[in-house]
């Protein structure tokens, strides 16, 4: 091995409910191979974090990877995650408690460990390599079953307090708004802009009057049936997707108004529907922005799931 | 002079509309002396920082200070400004275009000089030395004239792409709001939460009706007339102070939401009132935050208009 093999590779783990993504990357952000292994659930999620760690060694050993090789591992979790690597709520969706998850999975595999929040790992992969390469201030959103959001600050991830920064789907949007949220609250922008939420919107529209519409055609009610019938001109879903604009653009506007972000990045399932989807967004952000926040870009974000193991092995190689 | 008087002072300066307010500061956070001069605004503001330049080396051979005794100059400005103390729209009200302030006064001093933003720095020096003391990630929250915000994230001042972060009083909070902000856009915090805003509140309150109120009995109908006629029980007036909660409490709430601080400081003249103002924020902030962000704190300014060059000097000394 010679000095300029010292420091080649990073892993990054994207721990999720069912299965841990993986990646190994070269310093040049190539991902050479990336893999999944199970989510072990049992015993408080004890299992996790050996299971990781000895299935970074197996990869090590197949690719015939020395420690001295590897610049670190960087790790997205399911919950809030303070600058020191602490699950500050633990992680419901795993089991964990409370504990210090860096110095944890350090303690397994001897190699640096940064942790995040997946949300914000996944920003910081978009920033790094997908939608947001060449900006250091940026706001990802992610429309899938809820609304998250990762906010990038000076190229750094913004935790806040508690982990808790960035939970723009529960901003309230709405003060009319009779059923509850999942975070027990009413009115939150994921109750409108989420997938759930379009078809939220797409009912009540559909209820509302008897006028024609794609949508009544007996296909199944989805954010992306919606979207692929205003492609096909249904005015319905035309009004339906300007409702969903005018929540989220609203929101926007409030996460710009505090944070001041160059461009914001759009991901997750709904935004599957493409640049049209930006199309409905724009024009309401521009209406209730700040004048001098007006000048935040948006954009589709292009690594899909794999943002997060990106945006874990980024922060140990950007 | 010896070693342990290297870098004993800092000056913090904090440039208004009509005056410029100084202050000269040691290494231990302690004002030694403070003083103002006017703000000279012909010729596009032109004299402005040779003024300042001026004032500085003044009272530098007043106390006999040397050149290596002064760490050097903070800067509070009215207007966006950069992470490298570019002035990015200039400053209407100084009659200022676009250029480097810190780079610029550095030509006239010799001085190492750090600037930004007023209202930021006014936050920076309640977290320093006054209300948010002991705390790195917070929002000041200024309620005067209109609603100003300054936010701190890991002890440093969050500027935004453009400067235009923590612009917390034009975040759209109300869909039926008739009358224009003024910043053009129409149901901002600030026309609800401002002082001109609670008055706002008031009138349309007291035209509703008829009800008694000490509100109607000839004073002059201000924020603090308000806020003492809640003090004395009056009906009419608590009202009034529970839509201004209502107002402030869900937009804080949406700032919690993105950047989850650990603080709130509540300044400006409103905060006159004292705590009895936060007694009609914190109910409504509490309904409608996510639950990971309740933590927040709430707590009073307590440097009034001095902020302004504390936080300057400590942009220095910190």
């Amino acid at each position: 091995m010679n000095e300029a093999d010292i420091g080649k590779y990073a892993f990054g783990v994207d721990i999720g409910g069912t299965t841990v993504k993986l990646g190994l990357f070269d310093r040049d952000a190539h991902v050479l191979d990336k893999w999944e292994i199970p989510t072990v659930k049992d015993n408080e999620g004890a299992a996790i974090l050996p299971d990781i760690a000895e299935s970074i060694r197996s990869k090590m050993k197949e690719k015939s990877i020395l420690l001295d090789e590897v610049v670190g591992v960087g790790v997205g979790a399911p919950g809030a995650v303070d600058d020191e690597g602490v699950m500050v709520n633990g992680a419901v969706n795993l089991g964990w408690g409370v504990f210090n998850l860096s110095n944890t999975l350090n303690g397994y595999l001897h190699l640096p460990v940064e942790s995040a929040n997946d949300a914000n790992v996944a920003a910081y992969g978009e920033m790094w390599q997908g939608g947001g390469k060449g900006y250091k201030n940026l706001v990802a959103v992610t429309l899938g079953t809820g609304v998250g959001g990762g906010i990038i600050v000076n190229g750094k991830i913004l935790n806040g307090a508690v982990g808790g920064a960035g939970e723009i789907g529960h901003i309230h949007i709405e003060d009319n708004e009779p059923e509850q949220c999942g975070c027990k609250n009413r009115g939150c922008l994921e109750q409108y802009a989420s997938a759930t939420g379009i078809v939220r919107l797409a009912k009540r529209r559909l209820e509302k009057d008897a006028s024609p519409s794609i949508l009544r055609e007996g296909g199944e009610l989805t954010a992306k049936a919606v979207f692929d019938a205003v492609k096909a001109g249904d005015v319905v879903a035309v009004e339906i997707a300007q409702r969903f604009g005018e929540y989220l653009g609203k929101g926007l506007a409030a996460v710009a108004d505090v944070v001041n972000p160059e461009v914001f990045v759009i991901g997750g399932g709904v935004s599957k529907a493409g640049e049209i989807l930006l199309s409905y967004i724009e024009p309401a952000f521009q209406k209730y922005v700040f004048p001098a926040c007006r000048g935040a870009k948006f954009t589709l974000a292009t690594l899909g799931n794999d943002a997060g193991i990106y945006g874990a092995a980024g922060l140990i190689l950007r």
